[in-house]
C-alpha cells in the first residue's frame, strides 16, 4: 500500500523528508511541461506553482525592439513555442494557453563575452544576446525548468515559489559573465507596449524595478524587486528612448541633474535595460530572486524576502516540486504510460490559474486601480470565463472546493470594484479585457453555491449576480431583456450571445430556486428559454434575427464571418448550444433520431476550405466539430440526451483518438487556461458537466483503466474501466457503489460522497444501457416547479 | 485700538462672526494677488490657501497640442501672464514663482454654443475653447479669482481649500452650456508631457480621473476627483491619440471590447478629454469642486467629500479668506498704500509653499514612489531650497515655527525614503529633480534647530545632514572633501558648488556645536573654510581651478558663462558669497576699506550687453548686482561687515526705489517661491538674516513706518522707523526696548521674545552708528571655540 501525502508528513515529520518523498513518489513524474508548447497548444514550459502569481518561463521569440522582420506573434501567445531554436531570456509572467496574450514581466538573459542588448533575430542570434538551444538539452518538472544556452555555455535553470521567481545560471566555461534585464521585451509586444519602466539599483546586489504597459490590459502596472546572489563587479543602465524627459526643454543642459544616472544607480524611460557584471563564476553558479507585486516596489520586497529568504535553489525547487505533489497525487491514474502524460499534465495546466494577486501582506490591486486587501480570502486574477467556466471551474469544485470560495470571493470584489457594476468577463492584473461573450461569472457562483461551496458573501453575490445580468451598459442586456434575443442589427454575434446569455440565465434561476427565491428564479427560467427565440424552425437552425423579426437573409450554417451572428464558430456548432434545455432543444429539432442525424451531420460532414479559412481560432475539426474552441466540448455528450449515450462513446473516443497526445503537439488548440486540460480530465474519467449548475455529469466512456480521486474529509472516488481496450470502447454496464446504474449522468453529491463506479467496456455498443427518457441527464424542466 | 485678530475670535464666538470679521477687517484686503504676474514674476494670481496642496488658477498659454506657433514657455512658468488676453482655462496646480516649470494639472474650462475641443491660439482665440479677457473683468483676493470669459459671457470664479478647488460659473446669457476637461493641457507642456491619463464618470455627476506626467519630475502621478452640482446631461469622451491601446493587433476588430467606451464612461491614454453639457444654466449657476490626491482616485475623492461636503461656494471663499487672514493679521504693518500692498502681498507669497502633500487620511506619495503615512507631522512637498533657504525658511521660523518642524521633519522622511540617501535639493510632488546646488536643506534644519524649534527626529535629522554632506554621489562630494574645493575640470559650477558647500557646512558645524557635539563642529568648521581654496589672492576673485591647482586661464569676473564655473552669475557676484564669514573674506579682500571699493564696484560698474545676454536667469540689474536671482541677495548687507552700514541703507533703498512697486510686473525677477517676497519682507522691516545658522540678522535700514510681528505665546515685535520719509533713508540711531542699540544687527532671540526696536531716520548718514568692529554682525570665528 503506497503511504498517502498526509501519511508520508505525519510519519516522517520533517518538510525535507517530504519533499524528497515527494520527488521521488509522486505524480509530478508524469508530468511532461512540453505537452502543448508546439501547435496552437499556447502552453508554456516554465516554472510555476499551484496558482501561483509567477510564471518564469523561457521566451523563444516575440516582436521586440529593433528586429526585422518580427516573429508571427499568435503563435507565442505563452513566450515560447517549441518550434523555436533560440531563447531570448526568462520572463516572469506568462498566460497558460490564451488565444490572445499579454505579459511577459521583466526578461533576464545571461551572457559571457561581449554586452549585448539588444535581442537579434531567430535567424541570426549572435546579432543579439539571445542563444540558441536544444531540445536534447533542455529538461522540466512541475516547478522548474533548465535549459542549456549554446551561444554562452551557460546552463539556465529556473524555479519559482508563488510571488517569487529564482534563477540559476552556472557559466560552464566563463569566470566573468553578464545579466541583462531587459524592460522592452514583452509578448504580443508592439511599439508603445511600454508606458513606463524604471530599474534602480538600491545596493551592490539589488534592484527594484517598476513597468507599466499596455496591451491586452491597459497602464498595467507591476514591481519587481530582483536580488543577485553576487556583488555586482560592473552595470550599465541603458537608455534607448529617442527622447529625454527630464526638464524637456534643457536639452544639452545635463548640468542642472546634478545626479549622472549612473551614480544614482536609476534610469527610467520607455525603453529602458540595465546589464549587471560579474567576475568569480567559476566557483559557483549566479543565482537571482525575483519578486513581483502588483502594488509597489517595497511590497515586491517583501514578497521576496519573505518566500525566499535564503538562496537554495535545490530546496525552492523541492518546495515548488511538493506543492505540485499535494495536488497531483490527490489523483491516482492507472492507464497507459503516454495516458498518464497526458492526464497528469492536463491536471498540472489545471491548476495554473487563477492565479494568486496579492502580497505576502494581503494587499493586491483592484480592477478599480486601488490598493485594496483581502479579508477573509486569497485574492486571484486571471478569469477567462468564457472557457473556463465550461469545466475547469466545475473541475476544482470536486478537486479544491475551498479555493473555490476564494475564487469566488475574488469575482465579487471585483465587481465590487468594478465601475461598471459587472462581475469579471475576462479579466486579468486588475483589469478587465471585455474579452468573449455572455456573463459566465454567474455560472460559477452558482455552479458553486449549488455545490454547497457557500463560503463567500452570499448576499453579495445575489447583488452581483443580478447587476450583471441586467447592465445596461454591458453588450445589448436592454434589447436582450426586450426581445428576448439580442438582435442581429444591434450587435454583432448577436445568436451566441443570446444562447450564452440564455444558459447563464438558467444557472441564475437554479441559484436563487436552491436559495427559495422562487421569483427570481422564475423570472430567469423564462430568460433560460430565450434560446428558442433565435431557432428558426424553418430551417432548424439557430439563426440571426432583426429586431424587427426578419431572420438573417444570408444564412448559411457554415458560416463563421468574422462579426456576423456567431462568435468564433459558426450556426451548426452553436445550433447545439442549449446544455441547459437539451430537451427542449431535441424536440426543436424533431425528435431524438433527428437529433442524432443532426450531431452526426456536424461530426462527418468535412468543412469547405474557404470556411475553415473564416473560422476564427477553430482547431481540432472533426467534420464541423471543433475540438480546439469551446462551443464545441459538450457535443460529443449530447447523444446521451437523445438516448443514445453509445454515440457519445463512439465520439470522445474518436476525439481522444485524433485529437490528444502527449507530444508538444498535442493539444488540438488553445488549451485556454485549463479549458482544454478540464475537459481531458472529466472525458478521460467518463463523465462530463455538459450544463454546469444543474449538478449532473453525463457519462459520456471512460478512456483510462482506474482513476482515484482523494477528495476531502478523507474520502475517495473511484472510476474503474473494465476490459477496456482499442476496440472495447464501448459502455456495456455501471455500477455505482456496487449497485447497476442505468441513467447515463452522475450527480455532483455521488462523486463528493465517495464511491466507486465501474464501467463494463465491450467492443459492442450496449443500445438499452441509458437509453431510457429518464435515464438522461437532467434537463431545466426537471428543476422548474 | 484695533481688536486683535485672537481677540475677535473670543469675542464673537462665532466662525461665521470671524469671517464676516475677516472678510471686512483683514488684513488680505491690501494683498493684490496680480504684482509678480507680469514680467518675470512668475507668479500666478489664483485660488489657494496658505500652503495648500491646490493652486486654483486661470492659465492663459503653453504650449498645447494643435496649437502653431507655440507661445513662449519661460515667461508663462505660473501658467497665467499678465500680458496675455485669452484664458485657456483654470488648472489645479501651480508653482509659485519658479524658473523652471511643470504642472497645470487638470484643466477645466467652460464654454457655451458650439463645443470646442482644441484650444485655439493666442491670435485667433475663436478657433479653439478659450476666451478673451480683460483685465478690466478681473477681480482678485486671497483665495479666491474671478474673470468675464468674454466669448461666452461666462462668469468664472475659483476658490479653494487645502486639497479641493472649487469652480463657479455663470452663464450670463445662455441657459446651455459645457465644460471641457483636458488633459493634454500642461504647463511646460511638450509632446509626450502625458505619459498616461484617464478619465471616468462614476455617476451622473462625479468623475475621478489620473493623469502619469514628464517634465520636470519624471512620471509624476497625481489623482483627480470631480464633482458638478448638476447632472450632466450629455457628455463625451475625446480620444486624440493616434494609437489604440487595447488589442492592439486586433485593429478593426472592436467586437471583442464588448464595452463601448461612452457606454462604459471611461477614456484612457496619452490625449484623453471630456465634455460635459448643462442644461437650466440660466436659473443657477454651475459649480465644480476638484479634489486632488498624488495617491489615489479614492483618497481624492475623500479629500474631496471631507473638506468640501457642500456647494455654499461663498462660504468656501470665507473660509479661504479667514485662513489667509489668520497670518496676514499677524503683522500690522503702517506705511503708505503701495508699500501695504507690497508688503502684504509679499507676505501672501510667501506663504504659498512648501505645499502639503498629504491626503486628509495622512497619505502621501514618498520620493521612493511608494504610499506612506504622514505620522505626529504634516507632510510637505516643494522645497525650493537653493532659493529659500536664504530668507524665507528664515522668515518662518519667527512666523509659523510649529509649521517648520513639520516642513524639517517632510525633508527627514525625505531622505529616509530617498535611494540617494539624501536630503532634498529640489524636490515636489514626490520627485526630486536635482535642480541647482548646494545641500541647503541642513541650512534649515540647523537653523530651526539653533532657534529652538525641535519638534522633530533629532537623531534622524545629524543621520541625514551627515550622509547629505559627504554622499559619494552628489554633484562631486568627494571630491570637494579631497581637494578642499570642486575642480573645475570635474563639475561645472565649480566655485558656486564649493562656496555653498561651505557655507552648508558652517551650519552643520553650529548645529554640532550646539549640540555639543565638538569633534564633528570641529570637522564642519574647517570645511566651512573652503571657500578660501578658491578665492585667488592674485586678481582678488573667486576663480575657478582644476585639480592640478590651476587658476583658471580664461578668466573674467563678469562672465557668467552656461556650464562656467559659476551658477546663474559670475565672479563678481560670488566673490561675495562667504555668508558665513565675512569678516574672513574682507581680509582676503584687503581691509573694509577695498571691500567697501569691492562692493561698490559690483552696484556701479554696468556688465555689457554681451555679458547680460550670457548670464542665465539674470534680471534687477543694478550694474551687476542682480537682485532677480539669489546669489545677491544678502550682498547689499555686506557693507554693515565692513563698518560702513550707511551704505547698506543706501543700498537698500536703492533696490526698494528701484526694483519693487506694487505693480503686476513690480517683482524685479522670479519670486522663486517666496525667497524674493521674504527678502522685501525683512528688507522692509529693516533687517536681514546673511547667515541662516548663525542666529543674527544685519540690520539695513526699514522701509516702511511701522510692522507690528504677533508672535507666538501672545508676544509681539514692533519695528518703528521715526521720521522715515523719501529723504530720510539713514538710521541716525537705534534703540531695542528703550535700550540703544549701538550694534548693526539683531539677535533671533531678540525678536522673538517680543518688544520694540526703533530706528531714528535722518537724511544724513550718521557713519559712527554700527561701525565699530564690535558692532558688526557675528561672523565665523565669534562661534568657533
Amino acid at each position: 500500500m503506497k503511504a498517502s501525502f498526509y501519511t508520508s508528513l505525519l510519519l516522517c515529520g520533517s518538510l525535507v523528508s517530504l519533499n524528497t518523498y515527494a520527488t521521488q513518489h509522486s505524480n509530478t513524474q508524469w508530468v511532461d511541461t512540453f505537452i502543448g508548447t508546439g501547435g496552437d497548444g499556447h502552453l508554456f514550459p516554465g516554472a510555476v506553482v499551484p496558482f501561483g502569481m509567477v510564471q518564469l518561463s523561457p521566451d523563444t521569440d516575440n516582436p521586440m525592439r529593433g528586429v526585422s522582420p518580427q516573429p508571427e506573434i499568435y503563435k507565442r501567445c505563452a513566450g515560447y513555442h517549441y518550434d523555436d531554436h533560440t531563447i531570448v531570456g526568462f520572463s516572469h509572467t506568462h498566460f497558460s494557453g490564451t488565444g490572445h496574450s499579454d505579459l511577459g514581466d521583466l526578461l533576464i538573459m545571461p551572457m559571457t563575452g561581449e554586452i549585448k542588448t539588444t535581442p537579434g533575430s531567430a535567424e541570426n542570434p549572435e546579432a543579439g544576446y539571445r542563444s540558441r538551444f536544444s531540445h536534447d538539452k533542455e529538461w522540466s518538472e512541475p516547478g522548474y525548468y533548465g535549459v542549456e544556452l549554446q551561444d554562452y555555455n551557460i546552463t539556465a535553470q529556473v524555479t519559482a515559489s508563488q510571488r517569487v521567481g529564482m534563477h540559476k545560471y552556472t557559466f560552464n566555461d566563463a569566470d566573468a559573465g553578464h545579466v541583462l534585464i531587459d524592460l522592452t521585451a514583452a509578448i504580443y509586444n508592439f511599439e508603445n507596449k511600454v508606458i513606463w519602466s524604471d530599474i534602480r539599483l538600491i545596493d551592490d546586489h539589488t534592484l527594484v524595478a517598476y513597468r507599466a504597459t499596455n496591451g491586452w490590459a491597459n497602464n498595467r502596472q507591476m514591481y519587481f524587486a530582483i536580488e543577485f546572489s553576487k556583488p555586482i563587479s560592473d552595470y550599465n543602465f541603458i537608455n534607448e528612448d529617442d527622447k529625454r524627459y527630464r526638464c524637456m526643454d534643457c536639452l544639452g543642459k545635463e548640468k542642472h541633474s546634478t545626479i549622472e544616472n549612473k551614480a544614482v544607480k536609476i534610469a527610467a524611460g520607455k525603453a529602458v535595460k540595465f546589464v549587471a557584471s560579474f567576475d568569480g563564476l567559476k566557483d559557483e553558479p549566479l543565482y537571482i530572486k525575483v519578486g513581483l507585486s502588483a502594488v509597489s516596489r517595497s511590497n515586491a520586497l517583501e514578497n521576496l524576502k519573505t518566500e525566499l529568504p535564503h538562496w537554495d535553489f535545490d530546496k525552492t525547487r523541492a518546495d515548488a516540486k511538493a506543492q505540485w505533489a499535494t495536488y497531483l497525487d490527490k489523483v491516482d491514474v492507472e492507464g497507459t504510460k503516454s495516458q498518464k502524460r497526458q492526464f497528469y499534465t492536463a491536471l498540472y495546466h489545471a491548476l495554473q490559474a487563477p492565479n494568486i494577486y496579492q502580497d505576502v501582506n494581503g494587499q493586491y490591486r483592484g480592477v478599480d486601480g486601488e490598493i485594496h486587501e483581502g479579508k477573509g480570502f486569497e485574492h486571484y486574477t486571471l478569469f477567462s470565463l468564457w472557457d473556463t467556466y465550461r469545466a475547469l471551474h466545475p473541475l476544482l469544485t470536486i478537486i479544491d472546493p475551498d479555493r473555490v470560495s476564494s475564487m469566488v470571493q475574488s469575482m465579487l470584489v471585483h465587481y465590487q470594484q468594478s465601475y461598471e457594476n459587472m462581475l469579471p468577463i475576462w479579466s486579468f492584473h486588475g483589469h478587465e479585457t471585455w474579452t468573449m461573450i455572455g456573463y459566465h461569472a454567474v455560472s460559477v457562483i452558482a455552479d458553486a453555491y449549488l455545490k454547497g461551496i457557500r463560503d463567500f458573501d452570499i448576499d453579495l453575490a445575489v447583488e452581483a449576480t443580478i447587476n450583471t445580468a441586467n447592465n445596461p451598459v454591458y453588450d445589448a442586456i436592454p434589447q436582450y431583456k426586450k426581445f428576448g434575443y439580442v438582435p442581429m442589427d444591434i450587435l454583432p454575434e448577436s445568436v451566441s450571445i443570446t444562447l450564452e446569455y440564455a444558459y447563464d440565465d438558467f444557472a441564475i434561476a437554479q441559484m436563487f430556486n436552491a436559495m427559495g427565491k422562487k421569483q427570481l428564479a422564475k423570472e430567469y427560467y423564462a430568460r433560460a428559454m430565450n434560446y428558442k427565440n433565435v431557432f428558426d424552425k424553418q430551417t432548424g437552425y439557430m439563426r440571426g434575427k432583426d429586431s424587427k423579426g426578419n431572420w438573417n437573409p444570408d444564412f448559411n450554417p457554415e458560416a463563421a464571418k468574422y462579426m456576423g451572428p456567431f462568435t468564433e464558430g459558426n450556426s451548426n456548432q452553436y445550433s447545439f448550444y442549449v446544455p441547459h434545455d437539451v430537451a427542449g432543444l431535441i424536440d426543436l429539432m424533431g425528435g431524438d433520431d433527428k437529433f442524432e442525424g443532426r450531431l452526426d451531420a456536424l461530426f462527418d460532414t468535412h468543412l469547405s476550405a474557404d470556411m475553415i479559412k473564416e473560422h476564427e481560432d477553430i482547431a481540432g475539426l472533426i467534420g464541423n466539430y471543433a475540438h480546439g474552441n469551446e462551443p464545441s466540448h459538450h457535443i460529443a455528450y449530447l447523444y446521451n440526451y437523445a438516448g443514445k449515450p453509445w454515440r457519445t462513446q463512439e465520439r470522445i473516443r474518436q476525439i481522444m483518438d485524433t485529437l490528444s497526445s502527449d507530444k508538444p503537439d498535442g493539444l488540438a488548440g488553445n488549451d485556454d487556461v485549463g479549458q482544454m486540460s478540464a475537459w481531458y480530465i472529466f472525458s478521460a474519467m467518463g463523465f462530463y458537466p455538459v450544463a454546469p449548475g444543474d449538478l449532473s455529469y453525463a457519462i459520456g466512456a471512460p478512456q483510462v483503466e482506474k482513476v482515484t480521486l482523494k477528495l476531502a474529509k478523507g474520502k475517495s472516488f473511484t472510476t474503474f474501466a473494465k476490459d477496456i481496450s482499442k476496440e472495447n470502447l464501448y459502455i456495456q454496464s455501471v455500477t455505482l457503489n456496487g449497485k447497476p446504474l442505468t441513467r447515463n449522468y452522475l450527480m455532483h453529491a455521488e462523486i463528493i460522497n465517495g464511491g466507486e463506479l465501474r464501467y463494463q467496456m465491450g467492443d459492442k455498443p450496449n443500445k438499452t444501457w441509458g437509453t431510457a427518457h429518464s435515464a438522461r441527464p437532467p434537463a431545466l424542466s426537471k428543476y422548474k416547479e
